[in-house]
């Protein structure tokens, strides 16, 4: 038998790549055969943590099918979030911390989903419920990865499961000042002098269907807005161009202050009007719309947006 | 606020039932305020068990939005099997060992599903990993569920988590002879001569759409098979009134003879063809087809019969 392929979503962050590390660790442990790999290249953030905890990036594949007949899914479970041929092959195990849609199955499977910050908080129990170890270098990509999903324990999807595993995590990983390391990180992964356009607008992105409407969401962190919006021209040309290649309706840009914990949205594409409604207020001749207290896609920005287009 | 709901799904079984009184008892224990329900009254086998055990069957309920905006789901997933107005309520939990099927949320939720033969195992193992203790009598449902789940260890959908955790509740429960108590409380399930037609094909029926084909499969334990097709002329016309009163394409009723692990197909309505090629047997002039082994509607029906239908 090949082995079973553990993933994350598509355009990983820090926490896709890392939970598909850490479960395929686990489920190893229990006896399964399963090897980590990512839908895509690690952004600078989770370089930064690889780096720091002398770990190497799971390899990258676009396609499961050509190699296995069963995965693991973690960190999504909506089918346009994974794998292209993820109707080819059988989810055997789903651990994940968003809303369920779409995700369809034939058979009976092994699902724990729960509703914290960070996918490696909830493999962090299952570590602890199961009395397994966690290696120190895994540990520290785990902490890496709740830093990031919940902006230092900061974010509104924050729970205190995650705060728990946090410093769990750093005392396995030998990390003392977690707060010192966690915004080191955050920094490396907002370096967008650096990042072409595209990367900003998409590097992060997830495509909802919301009723009728096809929705991509981007976000970017960054500890300055106008290193984001002194480019706005340029970046709205491409998130225009994003929507007419993909049959996108509408593109919605979050722009996030990892410092303050706020957010700009950038609106490109129809259903202006719906957008201004979820959130109750107009956007701007820039079309722009300040959202202070706003840094979560999942918790603060999808939910209005699924009631009014859903509504 | 209002109590949480906890229940299974519609024409519920013993599992069903004690599912949600164990899954009740153990979110009360780490803080909720939950109430277990049942969609229906309790079938023979469960009031043979809730006697033996001494405890009372949940309160009915046909619909839940009236009472509570939240509730916990256990033993099903699939909407058509669950409280009638389940599209109003946010479902906040789940307890499953059924495939995943339509089953969408707006927000992140808690899920437990692992594909054992019985929800009440999953739960023992919940117990066990918060170190909460299970009541004697409690113990003693959970034990019947799991007896009827996998017919005293026998069908295909048994798990060795299913035989360990049957044995660590007969411990609980105090029952010495686990055995023969599940012949007993199988037997009292059996008594077919009491229950009319409609109780036979439909009592523990379930609809299924597979592909554009909605399909109604009930399934009957008997400990001898004419008991049913002694009867089965009456039994037909029932299926085809179900069939036309609810837009059913097809009925199927699985008898299964518990003593032998063998089951009856009787088929009323369109699709024969595609029922005879998911088996790869033809129907007799009686409209039956005899399946040696197949007691499992779940592991051992509805997957050829998916195959057929959306492939």
């Amino acid at each position: 038998m090949s082995k079973e392929l553990v993933f994350g979503h598509q355009k990983p962050d820090t926490d896709a790549i890392t939970a598909a590390m850490a479960f395929s660790y686990f489920e190893n442990e229990l006896g399964y055969e399963t090897e980590a790999v990512a839908l895509g290249e690690p952004n600078d953030e989770t370089k930064y943590a690889l780096n720091y905890f002398n770990m190497e990036a799971p390899r990258v594949v676009k396609t499961v099918a050509n190699e296995t007949d069963k995965v693991m899914l973690v960190d999504h479970n909506e089918p346009q979030q994974s794998a292209a041929d993820i109707d080819q092959v059988t989810v055997t195990h789903l651990v994940d911390h968003h809303r369920i849609a779409n995700f369809n199955t034939a058979q009976p499977l092994w699902i724990t989903a729960r509703p914290y910050g960070c996918v490696s908080t909830i493999i962090t129990e299952l570590f602890q419920e199961k009395h397994i170890e966690i290696p120190a270098n895994l540990a520290g990509m785990m902490m890496s990865a709740i830093i990031s999903d919940t902006l230092l324990l900061k974010s509104p999807t924050t729970t205190d499961h995650d705060g728990e595993a946090l410093k769990y995590l750093a005392k396995v990983a030998g990390v003392e000042d977690y707060e010192a390391y966690g915004i080191e990180m955050l920094k490396a992964g907002t370096n967008l002098a650096a990042k072409s356009d595209a990367d900003i607008v998409d590097g992060d992105a997830k495509t909802f269907e919301l009723g009728d409407a096809k929705l991509r969401i981007g976000q970017v962190n960054t500890v300055d807005l106008d290193d984001v919006f002194s480019r706005q021209a340029d970046l709205e040309k491409t998130m225009q161009q994003l929507n007419d290649e993909n049959g996108y309706d509408t593109f919605i840009l979050i722009a996030t202050n990892i410092l303050n914990s706020d957010s700009d949205l950038l609106v490109v594409g129809g259903n202006t009007e719906k957008v201004e409604q979820a959130f109750g207020k107009k956007l701007g001749d820039n079309h722009r719309m300040n959202l202070p207290g706003v840094v979560s896609r999942k918790k603060q920005v999808v939910p209005p947006l699924t009631d009014v287009f859903e509504g």
